[in-house]
């Protein structure tokens, strides 16, 4: 495309040569002589995101959209009921009573248990594992390699340490709207149901144990782990390689660092840093403490040099 | 169901309306108002637990049992050698050699590998991969996505810092009894093997490298990672996301806690804590120690103000 | 194999029984009694090693050669171009417009999306996805379960907390001799590419979100997470669980300990340890001096004893 088509198409002003031919949009480290790039005013960066991201689209070939129907090789059960417009992929499974709303699509060599219900205008990313029973909601993204419903991690112990296993017969249920990462592990609950509110998003690697509820809007960053029967409020970020430990209840609004390690409940609207996680301002303090201290030591050492003196 | 068949079906007394219709159980924050919850005196919870897991059996509708035989999709190698009952599930794939024992499933769309050998009674979820030589125990339940016998992770290094592969040549031996949860990576040995012993059960996302040995009973939870040769004794617990430094012992009974970082040798019967790990008692103390700081900074103020004054 | 055999093939020096019967290797604390393994003086380590990895080589049985070929179960697209010698093996999915270089392997159940492009000579193991458009170099080993390519994770927030996808319409490039273990995630970036750059070696389970940057020859132990837009120099080390923040510059040739969290640019050839990380002697430094508080707040409460004394 020549830089003069390019700039009507997103309506910029153009200056300098319009016929030199673009194939591509790069971020500014990167971009190579044939590429565009974007340097901008900090005043106006939002301004020239949006132009970017106009100009980005131009070049980008999606991936086809799917087409609905189910895949010569795919095996769906019989009595599974799928909805208008939806698409098996191949070699995926539905087993029998999955129920599929309309417009989804199941991508290829994906597992759809027994008893799954999904909603409509869902999508599954190749290779996804959905076990039996749990409820997927509306709009929802699940990207590759994803397993929803796995067992909880529930034994009980005798006196010589052996563990026998406690049966995990519970579901996960995810709201709409959620988007979930690549890899990511969602146990089924105990009983009852392991709970992703509408709206969260939850990136890759991410590890939600049995009887985890949490609440909507919520941001779950990539490697986080939430141990059993924890629940989170709304609009709740946890930030990368976060761990929860289990039975606690994080308030709304909250916000815990990365690699934050969080032991005790959290009140609404608190940011907490630090393993155990404490207030952020209490955790810089103890930093700034730990980093005087081998000058607290020399006054320490000073003081009982003085005192010797003063004592004679 | 009506709650009065339902007490009857667990031998509970019933108190109220007998012909409610209950759908379902649920625990007691999110029960709504057709499902059953329990509240309890704490000195019962052992036996109202129990009533609860019996009701909540009532209303469970586990996946069917799966149909001994090969699907007609999969395909396993001619001279693989199945055992009476075996389960191979659609699109599997059973590479030549493979030995798999009575009883066992291995369900869509998994892999096992040339040469694998794998026990009877066990249990392979939907999109395992066991890469070739490897060995399974008999009862062994390993969840979807993981991987067993992936490469160990070992490189020589030039003075350039360019880096060849060491050829991974051992396997990877999973003992009796062991569970194994989902999307776990467990590297073959660089020779010889890695272990896991048997009866230890391995939480969702864990990483065990080339060569490291795990006891009997233990407990690895959610995101654990442990480096290569380490060898960890029996009925050792670590705690979500605890990492464990390569080439080090980690004595039986020993109780690493959640995100500790275990950087030398560990005696039997230790409980660490923090990074790098020290036992409880000096991790509490040393915190303690720290919130101190502005307090003992103060009082190291208030000293040389009245060294000041004495010296006057 | 007797052990006269196994000397004389590894030119080895044979003392005691040539006749005993030898089934394989093992290394020194798991050998049976017809294994070999390995005693040496320290001085003579390497010596011995390579004699050791000769014998292992003896005994091992590598999974036999992919045959080159498209196997009947996968599904290649018709425009898709494999170079000679491609393998593609069973239930495998290839999509439209993909280009695959020769001698390539793509083992069973994989998914190779539309656009991919991969070089020569490369390896993916079973059950690995490639998203579309996304470029893998030559000599790339891929191992199983890991994705490349899923969508960043990029939302837009309103003023009630609710998130709106923001379309991640960049690739992901990875450059030749890289090897990816198993389970790992790789974002396509926002816009642009995500990259990894050639020789580098990436331990299973790490995560690289979208538009990071890594250099050559880097080598990322498990379960590192690398947030959005950093960018890596080359021979950079990232220890297991390690954690950077977005949008830092880590120099060449750095170190960064296990563990660490990463939250600030970090100088060529810095050795960091800690969360925050700090470089190694003042990490060290700190733990040393926390370590002392106990003696420190005992000297406090002396020179306030002395100085009461003093005073009356």
């Amino acid at each position: 495309m020549k830089l003069f088509e390019l700039a009507q198409k997103i309506g910029a002003e153009l200056t300098g040569d319009g016929d030199i031919e673009i194939n591509g949009v790069a971020a500014i480290h990167e971009a190579a002589s044939d590429e565009i790039t974007f340097i901008s005013n900090p005043k106006y960066a939002p301004l020239a995101d949006a132009a970017f991201a106009q100009a980005a689209e131009l070049f980008y070939t999606p991936a086809p959209a799917a087409v609905p129907g189910i895949h010569p090789t795919a095996l769906v059960a019989d009595d599974a009921e799928l909805g208008e417009g939806v698409c098996i992929g191949p070699f995926c499974v539905v087993e029998a009573g999955a129920v599929i709303g309309r417009n989804t699509v199941v991508s290829a060599q994906a597992y759809v248990g027994h008893q799954v219900r999904i909603g409509a205008d869902s999508f599954l990313y190749p290779q996804v594992s959905i076990r039996e029973s749990c409820v997927i909601g509306d709009r929802v993204v699940i990207h590759n390699g994803t397993v929803i419903g796995s067992d909880g991690f529930g034994y009980s112990v005798n006196d010589k340490g052996v563990r026998t296993k406690i049966k995990q017969i519970g579901i996960v249920q995810i709201g709409d709207d959620v988007e979930i990462g690549a890899n990511v592990t969602i146990d089924r609950a105990r009983f009852g149901k392991t709970s992703v509110g509408r709206g969260t998003k939850i990136d890759n690697l991410v590890q939600i144990a049995h009887n985890v509820t949490i609440g909507e809007d919520c941001v779950l960053i990539a490697q986080v782990g939430l141990a059993g029967s924890s629940s989170v409020g709304d609009r709740v970020i946890l930030a990368g390689q976060v761990g929860i430990a289990g039975h606690l209840t994080i308030g709304n609004d909250t916000v815990i660092a990365g690699k934050a390690g969080v032991t005790k409940d959290v009140q609404p609207g608190e940011y907490l840093m630090g393993m155990p996680a404490v207030p952020a301002n209490v955790f810089k303090r103890n930093l700034a403490m730990v980093a005087l201290l081998p000058k607290l030591k020399k006054r320490i050492t000073d003081l009982e040099a003085e005192i010797r003196k003063l004592a004679q």
